[in-house]
């Protein structure tokens, strides 16, 4: 559960187990090119569901590179062709959700991506000093989010995507971020039944916490405060675990970041919090693939076993460890 | 053999008969979302070929409706999808040809569409008065082409798709046309090695003669005029058959198209000229579908029936009809 590239990453590399993978991704994008078909076409946001539908794909490489083809001419410049062909289908159908089937079936997809709603909305934010953002395009390139905030909340308050609540009911596990606390995690706290579902369901709960933060957002931000602001809507013993990168990037990696942001130190110490060097390899397949724009990154594969052996471990343990 | 509505309408009723098709494509076409692509994205020209991948697809109705979807509003307004889509794939895979693979894969086609050449042209044409028409989209749009013309050629001159010419060579038969005199028929004969394959091939050659002539085109042409022009560049005798329809449109649907247009009337009694019944009925279907701006149009099914048939007593008659 999440969106953008952190749903990406978690997908890419739990593929490669024997499960049963659902993506369940925030409606809340609204900038870019996701954002321009939203406002001129009407459609729901394309964009983070591509990724997870790339991520799912065993297509060939060739359309998996096609959907995420951004033209960079022409009155096309900025948009992602899987963008379009989603966008396209929501027109001919009526339906975002018939037009992810297709496309997941075009694209031949290993498990189900699922809207968490599927109504029209905006993600919404008043700040401490009473400055409302009214997109989450706003928040996303605001610097002043770590002032603190009033409200966040989505407009109007949908309804969650029933087959997306089943699905967060009936799992073994979930998968919560990485990704922007506010645009792609707690985005999906704010859709009427998510919390609801999350805290109701037998599933374990995985939190993956960001490698890095986001300067004017979660400046300084250690773990113990984005469980605090988790625990804000999902209520405090919701997440069972929680996996922390302990692998240090090279000091010219965060130099190179120093302007966006600092890592996220591990402050809790507590049996939810799992331990592992996570960070993905800087290599020339990295300079073409759709994660370029993040240096510092979670290795998709070394994301997936932790996340497999958790999972592994919880079942063994049930009972114990849940008490 | 064509390009545009003409060769859509071949194609889907041939697709109903076990006959291994090929479409072989004009490249010439530079109007609406087409030309548009063309110009701003550096590709081939998309539409006609995206019409016989609709024509030749067995996929679901779906995935037809969705490549001739026309998004109707915002920075795409008047953008085909299927335009999108394999113009995208040609930016990402560097071919044109690449392109038409792998969106006839994804759409399911039976048989094969060929560009008649993968070099970009201009269709240019110099009336008797000497004025120069730049682009096909300028030679579409005239009112004047009937006056005659001093030239007609593509810019630069290309040479043809090797694979065309191997299927010219290797057919059982040939269907050139219907479609634009100029803009679809001829434009094909004008990129090198075409007309000299069509010579040399043992294939039979049929020519389907539109319904309908176009205002200030081919103003007031009888089937001999159009046989005069394709001779102008085929030579004599290569045209084997000539499909004639003999049916009346209603007067009010003459009435409606007399703008644009008059019947073409068969003056020729030779054994090449085959009358039949070919009109499409005017249903609700039609009204959504591809064809909405032909009310006098050629029928798919009669058109195929005719047309295996010829094939068929030509095959039979082989070596008494062609001496």
């Amino acid at each position: 559960m999440g969106g953008g590239t952190g749903n990406y990453v978690v997908l890419r590399g739990l593929k490669d187990y024997p499960v049963d993978l659902t993506a369940i991704v925030t409606m809340a994008d609204d900038g870019g090119s996701t954002g321009v078909l939203r406002d001129e076409l009407g459609v729901l946001p394309a964009g983070d569901v591509r990724q997870c539908i790339v991520a799912l794909s065993e297509s060939s490489e060739l359309m998996r590179n096609l959907m995420n083809y951004r033209f960079d001419e022409s009155f096309l410049s900025g948009h992602a062709f899987g963008n379009i062909f989603l966008s396209a289908l929501e027109k001919v159908t009526g339906s975002f959700e018939t037009a992810i089937e297709e496309v997941s079936r075009v694209l031949n997809i290993r498990g189900k991506v699922l809207p968490v709603t599927t109504q029209h909305v905006r993600l919404k934010m008043i700040l401490k000093d009473n400055q409302v953002l009214e997109s989450e395009k706003e928040i996303y390139l605001s610097k002043r989010i770590d002032q603190g905030y009033n409200a966040i909340f989505l407009d109007p308050y949908p309804k969650a995507n029933p087959e997306a609540i089943s699905r967060i009911l009936n799992a073994d596990a979930i998968v919560i971020g990485p990704g922007g606390l506010y645009t792609s995690v707690i985005a999906n706290f704010l859709v009427d039944g998510v919390t609801e579902s999350l805290r109701k369901t037998s599933a374990i709960k995985i939190f993956v916490v960001n490698l890095m933060n986001r300067r004017g957002q979660t400046t300084g931000f250690k773990v113990s405060d984005y469980i605090r602001e988790l625990e804000l809507f999902l209520g405090e013993g919701v997440i069972d675990y929680i996996i922390v990168n302990e692998q240090q990037p090279s000091q010219e990696l965060i130099d190179r970041y120093s302007e966006e942001g600092d890592l996220v130190e591990c402050d809790l110490t507590d049996a939810r919090i799992i331990r592992a060097p996570l960070l993905g390899a800087l290599d020339k397949a990295n300079k073409r693939d759709i994660l370029k724009r993040n240096l510092i990154r979670h290795d998709s594969d070394r994301l997936a076993r932790i996340l497999i052996h958790v999972i592994e471990e919880a079942k063994k343990n049930v009972g114990t460890i849940r008490s």
